[in-house]
């Protein structure tokens, strides 16, 4: 299954392998990884050399370590974007609008990919979580509804590339501007006005309307944007 | 400038330290890490722990290990994501439409973000761009020179989260069809257009028409999402 192999960067040169496998057919999500000891000899290289690809891949969340039971591929490849884009944004010295536009293109073409493939159920399951918005009291609780009825619309692209983007430049906005989602829907300007954009989004997904419900999600952006462009981000 | 540590996952604590080092301005792209020594002994752990992290940071491109010379922070971020994305895609059986759509998400905002910020010396650099694409006739400078007029656009955004991102999928497209833009440009139905469309992106940027400058894009994007949904990936 796997090759023996004579390169520098030898890191690079498993995480080519495991790739190959994965092409193959012969690995796949959630599948054990061969032990460190047993795949060094096939390979001919040092443990610590295998270690190091290892802990690379398991830092991007490719590869998960379990104590005692050995390395496996991830199931969920949600947050591997998460910490190579969040050290980008302090490497290059980002602006909190910078993430804000990147999820504002992601989120909007969610949206039509959403309308375009939605089901009765997913239908359903959105709008039940925008009447539970509106009910509730608890701001907390509303937070967290408002990132599922988003999340929902990421799953309904049927697009996982978009999805993990957008699920991580999502945690690197919520990391920057800590309970940001509480903040817009206490704001008294904006807060208001939110039930009624999801209501907006929500009827175009289910007329089926990609154009409008890219169009309602937009909308809905412009008004956080005009959120974040006057705060400035927390140190931790 | 480190801190003792004293946990498991070392590797994420000395990627913390770094982004702390970041964001109090102590370390800027780069700028040279300690010695793998030296900072063991500053931390009080292994050589090879302090390895494995900075061959990980090595992976996502967040680190440049020059022999001889040490460990750099890098200085540009545009494939830091490429290596993540590639292998999400793979893990995940991923079909090359999503990668696309996502392309397009990008791509379009970017229009869009450009065209607000236009200014003449960027708009001529696209012109002449435009310009040498229409009189070339080696499909290979042809597709060097598609690809430049995509990149400076991407540049003129002024957000380096979308660019970083949209490189990173344009470099795994690529990787997927081997020369993707030469097919397209000598495509009997689609090379003929591709000029045109070029000249209309161009012409909405001139303008600073943001909407217009997404749209045409959009247009451009369906000609290409035409192309790249009659094709198999290359395994290789």
């Amino acid at each position: 299954m796997f090759k023996e192999i004579a390169h520098t960067k030898i890191y690079l040169q498993i995480l080519e392998q495991i790739k190959e496998n994965i092409i193959r057919g012969n690995l796949k999500s959630g599948d054990r990884l061969p032990s460190e000891r047993q795949w060094a000899e096939q390979l001919g290289v040092s443990r610590a050399t295998i270690r190091e690809a290892i802990r690379a891949l398991e830092m991007i969340g490719l590869v998960v370590c379990q104590q005692g039971e050995g390395n496996f591929i991830a199931e969920n490849f949600e947050d591997t974007l998460t910490q190579p884009l969040t050290i980008m944004f302090w490497l290059s010295n980002g602006q909190l609008s910078e993430v804000q536009e990147l999820r504002r293109a992601l989120e909007t073409e969610a949206a039509k990919l959403a309308a375009k493939k939605m089901t009765p159920e997913r239908f359903a399951s959105l709008e039940k979580i925008c009447d539970a918005i509106e009910t509730e009291t608890d701001e907390t609780v509303r937070a967290e509804l408002d990132k599922r009825f988003h999340y929902e619309i990421a799953l309904a692209s049927e697009n996982r590339m978009i999805r993990n983007v957008l699920q991580s430049s999502a945690t690197l906005i919520e990391a920057l501007i800590k309970d940001i989602r509480i903040a817009i829907l206490d704001d008294p300007d904006r807060g208001p006005v939110i039930d009624t954009q999801h209501r907006h989004i929500l009827n175009a997904l289910k007329a089926k309307e990609p154009l409008n419900a890219a169009f309602a999600m937009s909308q809905h952006m412009d008004l956080i944007d005009g959120f974040v462009a006057g705060l400035e981000i927390d140190e931790h």
